[in-house]
Parts: C-alpha cells; structure tokens; sequence
C-alpha cells in the first residue's frame, strides 16, 4: 500500500491530550478542519490547531470516526510496520501459553485497537487463520496482512470473515466473506484443550468460534461433576455445555439458530456426550419459561443486547427479565454464570439488573467471581471500548 | 445468648425495601423512632412505618449503623440458627474446594454479612480456628460461636483477633487478641499448595494471614518462570513473591514492618528459596525510589488506602504516584499486578489513577485480566461493601 498523504486533519485542543495518550479514533467533531477535499480517502497528519504533528493516521470520510490512528512516529514504512506488530502480538500471546489462560492451538493473534491494528482481527485455529476487516484502513491493508500471515506465522489456510454494523453501516463497506488461501472446508474442525468442536468459517459468529470465553468455559467445567444439571442458554455450538457434559454433568442446550443447533448435534456427538446433551432449538426468552427442571449451574451468554446507551432503558427489562427465569431454574446454592457483551450495557446497569431481578423474586445472592473476556482478547486501558464481555458466578443463597 | 426483645424499630418508609432485600444494616438516620430506651442493646423486631414486622436484628446504641438485621423469621432460636449458619458455611467452602479457587487446608469458613452473620468472621489454617468479632452482636455470641467450632468443625484449637477501626471505633469494643482454646503458639506454620508459611494470629494482620489473595498468588505465580525478576510491594510474610520464587524467579520483597520483614526471611528459608528473594526492609513509598533494577512483574498490594469515600481526592495523588514508580520499573511487556482492599476508592478512580499514570509517564497499557477476593470471601450484591478486594493485570506495551 502507498502511504501518500493526502493533507492533513487538524484536531480541536480538548482532543489532543486523548489522541497522544493511545486512543485510536478520532470522530468527526473532534476535527476542527482538513486541508484537502473532505471527500478523500487516505494516510494523513494529525496535528494540533498549531499544526504541530501529533501522529499518522487514516482518513476514510463516511465513518463516524473518520480517522483511526496508526503511528506516533513521522517516517515508517506501512508494509515494514504491519507485519512488525502482527509478529509482536502474536509472540505476546504465545508467552501466554503454559499459564492456563490460553489454549495452545486456537488463539485471537490479533485484537485490533488493543495491538495497535485498528479493524483487524486476526485468529488462530490450529492450522486456520480466520481474518476480519472491519474498516478501510485494513481494507486497503489486506495484502499485506495476508502476506504476512504466510510468510511470517506459515499460515496454509486462511479466509476471510468480514462483516457486521461497524463495517457494513459506519465504513459502508460490503461484508465479504471468503477463502483467501490454502483449502477452506465449509466446517473446520478443532481441538481445544481435549475437546472437539466443528463450526462453520464463513457463516458462523465472529471468525466461528468464540475464543473469548476460553478461560470461562474451563472455569465454568472446574465446578462440574457427574450427576450435576447444567442449563446452557444461547448455546451457539455448544461450547460451555460440552465442556460442561465432558465433567459428567447433564446439560440442555439451547440454541435459536437451526443450523448452530446442528452443529451442537455433531459437538456432542464427537465428543461421546451425546446421552448426556439434549438440544432444545429455539428461542431462548420462551423456551426457557418452558423448562420446568432445576439446575445446578445456568450459563447465560446472550448475544449483544444494548447496541447502545440510549438503548439500555428499552432493552434493560427484557435482560432483568431473563435473569429472572434463569435465577427462577437454580436449585438451591445453585450457581448463574453470567455475562453481557455489549460494551454499551454500563457494568453498573449490567450488576443493578441482577440485583433487580433477585429483588423482584425475593432471593438472596452473592458473587463468587468475576469473569472477562480471555487475555488473548486483552482491555487497553486507554480505549474504554476495548473492554466488552463483562461476567459474573452468582450463587443463590437460603434468606434465613 | 438470651433472645429477650426490647422493643420495636420503626424505620422510615424509604429504608423499608433496602432492609426487605438482604441490606443487613441500619443506619441511625433511617430509623424514625423505638420503642424502647435509645441508650439500651438489645434484641429488637424491625418494623415498618405501619407496625409491621420486617426481621429481627440486635441493636447497639453506639453505632453509626445501630441495627444489624439477623433474621427474616420471627420465630427462631438463636444458639440453633447461628450454629446452622456458621455449618452451612463451611459445607458451603468445602464444596468450592477441588475447582482450583481454594485452598484446601486453609480458607475462610465465615465472611461476616456475606454469610448472613453480620460481624463474625471465621479463618480456618490447618487445625487452628482464627475468629474475629466486629460487632456487639457477635460480642454476645461469641461463646455459641465457640460452641459451634468445638462440637461442629471438630476445632482443636482457637484463638480471637478481633480488633480494627469499626470494632473499636464505631462499636466502641476493646481490642481483645488471645488464645480461647488449644494450643496457640506465637508463630502458626501452615502448607498451603506446595508452599510453607508462618505467621503471627494475635500481631499479624487479619486473623494471621491474607486468605483472600489465595486465587491471586496462584495466577500470579502461573505467570512466572526461572530467571523472571519480580518485585513484590507491601510484601507483608512473603506471599506473591514467594509464590513467584517457587516457580524459579527472583525476587525483592519490600515490607515496612521489622517484624513481618523477619517472618519473610522464615519463610523464604523454609522453602527453599532463601537465594531468590532478597528483603528490603523499609517504607515501600520510599523504597521504591531507590530501585535501579528493571522487573518482569511488579505485585503492587498497598494496605487500606482510602478509608472514606471523601478521602480519596486526598489520597489518590498518593497512589498514582505509587503506580507511575511501579510502572517505571517494569521492563517492556512486563506486568504490573495492582490491587486496592480499600472499599471506598471507586472502580473508576482505581482504573483512573491507573490510566493517569501511564498518562503521565506517556506510555500505553493494557489489561489482561481482572482479579477480586477469593470466593471464600463472596461478595453479596446487594450489600456492595462485602466487596473490596479489587485487582488488575495490566501489562506495559509498546506504543509504535
């Protein structure tokens, strides 16, 4: 890619101080003026309203953050660079296999904002490198990405899943779904500690899998043993269940989509826990007042609820409301692992809609834990929104 | 403990829910009037504005928070109910036991309101029962509470530390540390995991030891391997970095007490790694300064920092500058372990004064995990001061 600068774009005094301290996007009101045609796409100077240089960036005019910085430094080589710190993340998380936190064979290699790669995902899986593009600036990076994956991390396979709001709404750009490289087969098959899993590169949630919650399914299966019931709501293809089943606990999974609720089928079956695994396809806000069993552990991952803050007042009762039904199924001293992925959901409102919720049904509650996403996925500090899936074990407890 | 009431608590219709939802305490100003002498202690039927019966709590005049709520029921006996609470708990934390999350010889068996036992906390280390009494409640239950160790738990030994600001200060109690029953040498050595430790149950802090950084110690020494430098702040008996020791890494200790820095040097002789950690006795806000060496990790535990929520724009200057010190010290992709036990410095603010040092010394951070209180010390949601142990792994990045 060339790294011609089309001009540059001169930021408001209040956005300085937040711009030299790491965050990665400038919206479109932090921009005081340009000093080339506003309708241009490419690498500029971001400097302050004395025109002092700040850093290097991307300009791409429809998004709501139309830059996303890329470097503090004047004078870099773009192709020298990416591969520089796709190889940086991707040794950063191989110090991170052998304590527990990461599986060895599938990893995210790459969280974009939070290695400094701005809308690129990368992820690992086994001998498969799924890649996600979510804004112009890789767009027009992808070569060099694809590049590297296969000169420097021997990378055979490799696809491409690039879509969702981001991307399709905010960078109008096309989702794009496709093999890159090597042989893509429609399910790819993976070992993960020693469970399998299949799923579907192409038409599955994020790159397929859910590699965030890797050290939440193994804390999750730490508290199972044989005889234990465990509901699994929003079950995708039934990751915290058959972790759960391969402890000897009986699981029902519940999973809206048909075609996930298959592949839960195939999970089950390749890890010989099929007697011990009932599918229940459908959706889970009704399903789940139909079940009329109690359980040991309820998991309640739900897919992203609040897409915004203004959102949370509408969307809050349906969350309380489904935390009541999951509290409503536990047995006594039962335990409700939770979480939300929705950045927008405030942890506070996220903790006050629990609390609401035991409330409203008169039980008792404590937190034994708190989960995250899995460090492979890590937060940078500096940029709030890298921080998403937030989690709770919430055990229900006797009044007295 | 006799159970005779004095009288009625009326309190104000907007307290009515709070106390109805598990909120164990009762504050001077939501009480509208009693029905007795203000000036006696005693037992006592909360009722609402209406004369209805809400719970029964002991009320000690002297208290900012005069009622502490202790049960739903109006009938109850109380020797029966505290030995069934103190028993439910502990079966409670053996069960907990075998998942990694606790020790198996030495956990706390009761967590004062988080237990439904408003005051009373119970250690167990081995054969030796700590306990610990806050309040006037437990005051005049500690013989039942005896009672329960002896015939229930099979205790052998017992001693009391029961000191610290609410006990002395609000409840107006004397500190009383003694030995109660058994044998109680002045240093009590336990095995947790594979480490040795010895500390003091009458002079030390707590009842003797930190339980509650057990699952902390584990993940922080899961990180380390030979050769790694660590350096652990506020070292107290040595646990992190013992910990880190064991797993072949070099260590400096820092701890401010002579006495507790002489129980360091016992402990790391005991286990074997006498040439891995070197003790540095003195102020850490002082010695941390003088450090010229570079670390892998730096264990950042400061003692009770912010005691009230009005303190903290005092104090956070205080530790921002503790963390820039630590920050500094790290080498590039080291990692800082920070923790505040203070429950009234914010989330926020902890995060913030985290963020503004990195700001200040202008580099970029990330987090890759966050830590809390072993869940032998749960946190109940609905009383949000049983949580105060807040954690961070935050990792020092390169910015590009």
């Amino acid at each position: 890619m060339s790294m011609k600068i089309i001009g540059k774009v001169f930021v408001k005094p209040k956005s300085e101080k937040k711009i030299k301290n790491f965050y990665l996007w400038i919206y479109r009101d932090e921009i005081s003026k340009v000093s080339f045609s506003r309708e241009m796409e490419g690498w500029v100077d971001i400097v302050n309203d004395r025109g002092e240089f700040i850093c290097k960036g991307f300009y791409s005019p429809k998004s709501s953050n139309p830059v996303k910085v890329f470097s503090y430094d004047n004078d870099f080589d773009i192709n020298t660079e990416v591969k520089k710190r796709v190889l940086f993340s991707f040794e950063n998380r191989k110090k991170m296999i052998g304590n527990g936190v990461l599986d060895k064979n599938n990893f995210r290699v790459v969280y974009s904002e939070s290695d400094f790669l701005p809308g690129l995902i990368i992820d690992k899986y086994g001998d498969f490198f799924g890649i996600q593009i979510r804004n112009r600036l890789f767009e027009n990076l992808k070569d060099v990405v694809v590049d590297t994956l296969l000169t420097l991390l021997e990378a055979k396979n490799i696809y491409e899943r690039s879509y969702g709001d981001y991307r399709e709404k905010d960078e109008k750009l096309e989702p794009r779904n496709i093999p890159i490289k090597g042989s893509i087969p429609s399910l790819i098959r993976i070992r993960e500690e020693d469970i399998q899993f299949v799923f579907d590169p192409l038409r599955g949630q994020k790159t397929g899998f859910f590699l965030d919650q890797f050290i939440n399914r193994k804390i999750v299966a730490a508290m199972c043993h044989k005889g234990m019931k465990v509901l699994d709501v929003f079950s995708y293809v039934g990751g915290f269940g058959i972790y759960c089943a391969k402890k000897g606990a009986d699981v029902i999974s519940i999973e809206k989509n048909e075609y996930y609720s298959d592949l839960i089928k195939e999970n089950i079956k390749s890890n010989g826990v099929k007697d011990r695994v009932r599918v229940v396809t459908g959706d889970a806000f009704e399903k789940i007042k139909e079940i009329d069993e109690k359980f040991d552990i309820v998991v309640l991952d739900p897919p992203t609820f609040v897409k915004s803050l203004s959102e949370s007042r509408k969307r809050l009762p349906m969350l309380i409301d489904l935390i009541k039904h999951s509290l409503a199924l536990l047995k006594p001293e039962g335990k409700l692992i939770i979480f939300t992925c929705s950045y927008n959901l405030l942890k506070e409102h996220f903790i006050a809609s629990i609390r609401i919720a035991a409330m409203e049904l008169g039980i008792r509650i404590r937190v034994d834990g708190e989960l995250m996403q899995s460090p492979d996925h890590p937060w940078v500090i500096q940029m709030p929104e890298t921080l998403y899936l937030k989690g709770l074990i919430v055990s229900k407890l006797p009044s007295f």
